[in-house]
This record gives C-alpha cells, structure tokens and sequence, in this order.
C-alpha cells in the first residue's frame, strides 16, 4: 500500500517547487530605499532551502479541483512566509536559542537580533499584505479570499502556531501522548491543517470534501511531527543541515522520547496510510498528493 | 481658529474611549487553556492605559458619515492591537531597550522576552483574526473589509511601520529634514493616516473625500510627531509616564533638536491649522474631529 514515489512524482514535486520559489522571488523583491536591508533579512531566511512543504501541500490540494494554481499561488507563498517568520522568531536566544538553521548561520546570527525580531514581524505582515493585494489583483471571489484568510489567520495565531510554540516553552507538564498531541496539533498541525484546508476551500472543495481533507490533513501533520522526532535521532546531520539529537539535548518530550522509537514508526506508518485512505475516496486525481505522503514517509530530511 | 475643546468634546472622546476600551476586553478575554499565560501577557500591554488616538481617529472619520458605529469597532481594536505590538517589540532589549512603559514595566520586564517576542507576534496576527472574523460576523461588504484590510497591512508593513523602525534603528544617515520626515511618515505616520482613511472607506467615503482625509491625517501625523518631540524636552514626566530628555540621551534627531523649539512650536500650531482645514470641508459633521486636534495640539501626555 505505501511502496515507493514515481518518477512522476519527482517531477511534479520539483515543478511544484519551483513554481513556489519563481513566485516568491516574484512577491519578494528588494526595493532599494533606506530600510532595504528589511528585504534582505527576510529574503535571507525565506531563501534558506525549505521544503515549502505547506505550500506544495495546498497546491496538491488545490490540484484536485482547479487545474491552473495561479490564484492559489499567493495564499501558498503567504503560508511559507508564515513559517519562516516563526522559524527566524523560534531561534532567537529568547527563545531556542539556535545558531543554525538549515546549514547557514540562523537569521539572527547574520543580521542580528534587532533585525531578525523586525523580519519576522515583516513576513508574518507581509503574508496578509499579499493574500489582499494578490486577491484584489487576481479577482478572487471575496467570499473565498475571506475564509482562505480567515482559517490562516486563526491557524497561526494563539489557538494556532503562536498557542503552541508556548505551550512548548512555558509548560512543564507535557508529560503523556495527550499533552504532546495538544502541543503538536498547535505548534506545527495547525497551520498544515490549514495549508491542506486553503487549497480546498480556494479549489471550491464541498462541505463533506473539506471535512475529509480536515481528517487527511491532521493524519499528515501529526505523521510529519513523527517522523522529524525520529529524524532527530536516526537522521543524517549533513541531509538535515542541522545537528541530530537535539531534541534530547534540550530535553524536549518527543514521541520518541514518550512511546520509543518501534512504536513511533509504527504509528507513523499507520498515520500514514489513514492519511491515504483519505486521499483515495478523491479518486485519481488524489495520486500526487498520495505520492507527497509516502514522499514525507521516507523523506531524510 | 485653534482656541480650546469644548466640554461637548471632554464627554464625547471619553465615550469613544469607553466604547474602545469595552470592545477590546470583549475580543480579548483569557483562554483557560494551555498557553493562557500568553493572554496575558497580550491584555497586560494592551490595557496599559494607551491613549487609544488611532482608534478615536478611525471612530472620528467614520462618524463624519455614519452614526452607528459598531462595524467599524473591530478595525479600530486591530490597530490598537497593532500599535501595542509595534510598542512590545520596540521595547525589547535589542531594540530601544526600554524597561518602562506608560509608567509600568514593559511586556518583557514583566514576563521576560520570549513571551513578549511572542505576544507582539499575537497581537498583530490577532489584529487580522479580528478584522477577518467580525468581518463574516458582523456581515460587512466584502468589498470594503478587503480594502480597509488591505490599506491596513500595508501600513503596518516594510512600507509603513515596520519600515520606519529599521530606518529609526539602521540608518545613521537621518541629518536633514527631508529624512526625518521620511522616518515619521513610516514610522508612526502610516498607522495614523491608516486608521483615518479606513474610518473613510468604512464610512462610505468618495473618493474626493477620502483624499482630503489623506491630507488631513498626513498634517495630524506630524503634527503629532513634533508634538511627541516637543514634550520630551518640555513635558512632566508624570503625566507622560516616562522619563523627559530620553530622546537626547538616546541621540535621537528629532524636530526639536532639528529646527529647534520655536521652530518646532510653530510647525505644530500650522499643521494643526493646515489639518483642521480639510475637516472644514466636511462642515459641521467634523466638529468633534476639528476638537480632537486642538485636543493632540494641547495634550500633556
């Protein structure tokens, strides 16, 4: 049931990146004026070499409505930008306190703490910015723009990401599954739920569509969140351009740390083809999105 | 023409303070979840006892054309959302390094950096969650909440706000009129001029009218700028709840220490003029609006 991609696939999800990049690279240009150095902090990190995991996410989903992506584009390209601002705000020494990030010196280590605070206000600004210039330029339907928005909006904020990321830092007693699957749903589910659910809603998904795209989405979230603690301690440090066994270093409660390593691939794979189970009442226009979950499955990094 | 407010004025403005105040704790209450501490941590600063202008100015403007204010109160709370993130973050140790605030410690002296850092970034994402849910809720025109929201993001962006504080803290190059007064229209000029033009578009404003609200909140913005420089030097302390002369201390070029105090004076008393101008082609609808400006022009905090 969960074999290996396709060479499709390899294709696909290289196009798919490149379409994120060209548009990013497209929103994100640096004007020359007095606070350039703004677009050059925020470019730094939004360059780094992410995934753009959540942005191809929406796109696939979107994909199984709506042939042609370009008025999904900007909420994708938002959702990364979202991301990084949480990433560049997530490593300060205030918070986790990292150097590195993805292999490069993190953004407050290049720029300083001062700029890599304002950056990330800037992207997480910025992601509005665009969905409303973009959505008013591409003439999206007002209602879609507004619930695409609005399901972002809350996915990122106090019941969302912001929510999990203090739960993360300020909660001592995240000390059973259901602690850690509250911190997980917050902290990194919220805003890949979110991802899949824009690309529905923005793709004109049904009611019972979105509803199984919701359950879909919280299977691959949660499988994603595993599969980075086991990576944590049987990944390769170069693939993942950041040390392994960090998580323990920190004491972080993990699910490895909570149920073992045996137990956490299992459920992994299991989480895996419930996910894909999900995929397939779409019919065949669910393939690529199915490839993207065995993708995440065995990704190294 | 500028001689002092009416009383008429003293009740209204404590009003629309009143009104304010009760729609932001009615959008604001503390979750008893998880992550609470960061409710606070956002309610410590918001209610701080700011004086809540952008949000009169916003109210002021809509009320020139509407009498019923109560879908606009969302936008109003979001820019006070945004103007106290903006606030938060600024104070940070690797920014302005400020430990008081409107006479009380400030977010991180109170509840340490890491949550300050992260409810700057709640208030500011909770400022877009409120306009987008109360937009659906109150059932506003789609068309006016996507442009109100769209004049706001950019003025709290890298072209606004944001903007302004990399200049303020990167550019050493700010020796000349011409450059103060690029860092005051970012800085705190855009949220200003924001806030009235969204209580225009709001309201029903033409387009005719809403360039002289442009006009209008350009000449207040500065205005309340040199103000601001005028009481650093001259102000009580008490009453403004922060140390007098800190600007000299941080070096800080201002219109005091650039065209000196009478110069600065004057300045102030003609802008006030200029501003109260345009609000007389509204005629008697702007009364309250024209007593706002005599108000800012005379205020002692």
């Amino acid at each position: 049931m969960i074999e290996g991609v396709t060479m499709d696939f390899n294709i696909w999800f290289k196009e798919k990146v490149d379409i994120v990049n060209k548009a990013l690279y497209k929103y994100c240009d640096i004007k020359e004026n007095k606070q350039n150095i703004i677009y050059e902090s925020m470019n730094y990190s939004l360059f780094a070499g992410g995934k753009r995991m959540r942005a191809i996410l929406m796109l696939g989903v979107y994909e199984m409505f709506k042939e042609d992506n370009t008025k999904v584009l900007p909420f994708a390209c938002s959702m990364e930008m979202i991301h990084t601002y949480s990433l560049i705000h997530d490593d300060l020494p205030a918070m986790d306190d990292d150097d590195f990030r993805r292999g490069k010196p993190s953004n407050h280590k290049k720029y300083g703490e001062a700029l890599a605070i304002l950056a990330g206000d800037a992207l997480l600004n910025k992601a509005f910015e665009l969905m409303l210039s973009e959505g008013i330029k591409l003439n999206i339907d007002k209602h879609l723009l507004i619930k695409a928005m609005s399901i972002i909006s809350e996915s990122s904020g106090t019941e969302g990401m912001i929510g999990g990321q203090v739960v993360d830092i300020f909660c001592d007693d995240i000390n059973d599954l259901e602690g850690l699957r509250y911190l997980q749903k917050l902290k990194t589910g919220a805003i890949i739920k979110s991802s899949a659910l824009v690309g529905g809603v923005l793709g004109g998904a049904s009611q019972k569509e979105l509803l199984l795209i919701e359950t879909f989405a919280n299977k691959l979230g949660l499988a994603f969140q595993i599969k980075d603690d086991i990576l944590d301690i049987e990944g390769d440090a170069k693939k993942l351009g950041k040390p392994i066994g960090s998580d323990q270093e920190n004491n972080k409660k993990t699910y490895v740390s909570m149920i073992g390593m045996e137990e956490s691939k299992r459920l992994l794979k299991k989480l895996t083809v419930e996910a894909i189970g999900c995929l397939e009442e779409f019919g065949d226009k669910s393939i690529q999105l199915i490839n993207l979950c065995k993708f995440l499955l065995n990704r190294e990094y």
